[in-house]
């Protein structure tokens, strides 16, 4: 039996490669969900949103539709923790995306640990992004997600699973709070753009582990020469 | 009994926390070497220089004394990795510390993933340096850095140990080789400047993940807002 480590953020692959370009999956999704249950990511070719939902990953396309994703997919970038199930929620009603984040930073010191932060409610409104699925050979990530269909829903409940992650580590993730969106029927999901909280349970976990795991069999990744400059202009570009 | 998994290196802390000056010990050596048995670091108050080898960990003080540290003593940064006794050696002649480095990085793809390097060996020349131990109120890394004691040998045999970091990781690590020495005598070493190898054996250990722990318990640290533009200076010139 594996001993559910409940204090870690595990994360395969890093944000600068999908910078440069290494859209290849290289971890099977059975392994990544033998380090957590819950987390967010994309798949190989940069093939939709991942969401990870209680030992469940789900794959939101650029259609739109959402499938559940086979254990064998390859993933290139996912965070993933174990959700700890007695961790305290508190009660939170009507408000913004922007303002909901201000206040986990202010209430929480989000400055620099890492935090696993889950919220199940009722959203007024939920607007979502998901990045295109890229054929070889990849172009940049700013390229890729250049154009990106978006998805919008009313009155819609579910759940919502991210990271606040230290701007120290941007580039190796996503600095700040970085978070998907999956309703409850499975069907509507993505990359969160905003949203307005009607009603919701938010739970926020401190992580004061990061895994942080790399391709090393991968050729190409081990032998790329990133331009850590440029990283930093492209995350700007492609994530916000 | 510890699995010990010689594909990880784990950091306490961060190198931007020095930066900023959160010099306090947040982890006992005890609970450090229970993630490896080789690394580098410092003590509470940047007391020294800390060699971890074959699971004893020596400080260098400020005064070229060599000690073993007890196990109570608190540690702020250190990384530290299980040595693959089973891995390949490839012995090396004649090499100054520059043309070293060129050659580690050019034979093993150091780019982007994590290297633990030991090298025992005789060396014909070696430069170290020592960081002094400060007081509280503890100034930044680049006030506390200003002046080194430094110190040579010649002709002396020990063991460097010390690791790759990609450069995606600077801040949270030391970018590219870090290392530092100790002699076989145990009453010399510290944070390496230069060195001319004379005959030593290399071995290079590739570590897939970076177990990168953060002292949550430690309030300065959960609350201090580090200007990450400033950190990468100040690295620059606290560790160059
Ligand atoms: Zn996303
Ligand atoms: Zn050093």
């Amino acid at each position: 039996m594996t001993v559910k480590d409940k204090t870690t953020v595990y994360q395969h692959g890093t944000l600068a490669m999908l910078v440069a370009g290494l859209f290849e999956g290289t971890m099977p999704l059975s392994e990544l969900l033998s380090h957590g249950d819950n987390g967010i990511g994309t798949a190989d070719s940069l093939d939709g949103e991942l969401v990870i939902v209680d030992g469940k990953a789900y794959q939101v396309k650029e259609s739109g539709a959402v499938v559940e994703v086979a254990p064998d997919t390859k993933i290139p970038f996912a965070s993933v923790h174990y959700n700890d199930t007695d961790a305290p929620t508190t009660r939170i009603e009507n408000i913004n995306d922007r303002k909901l984040q201000e206040k986990l930073i202010k209430d929480n010191d989000m400055f620099n640990v890492f935090y696993g932060i889950r919220i199940t409610g009722t959203f007024s409104h939920m607007h979502t992004r998901v990045v295109p699925r890229q054929e070889k050979p990849y172009p940049k990530l700013t390229v890729a997600t250049r154009v990106q269909p978006e998805f919008e829903q009313d009155n819609v409940h579910g759940t919502i699973v991210g990271y606040f992650m230290p701007y120290l580590f941007l580039g190796a993730a996503v600095g700040g709070i970085h978070w998907h969106f999956i309703n409850d029927n499975r069907d509507f999901g993505g990359h969160i753009l905003d949203f307005q909280l009607e009603k919701g349970d938010v739970s926020v976990q401190v992580l004061e582990n990061l895994n942080q795991h790399l391709p090393v069999n991968n050729k190409a990744f081990r032998q790329a020469q990133i331009n850590l400059q440029q990283v930093g202009d492209d995350i700007n570009e492609a994530e916000h």
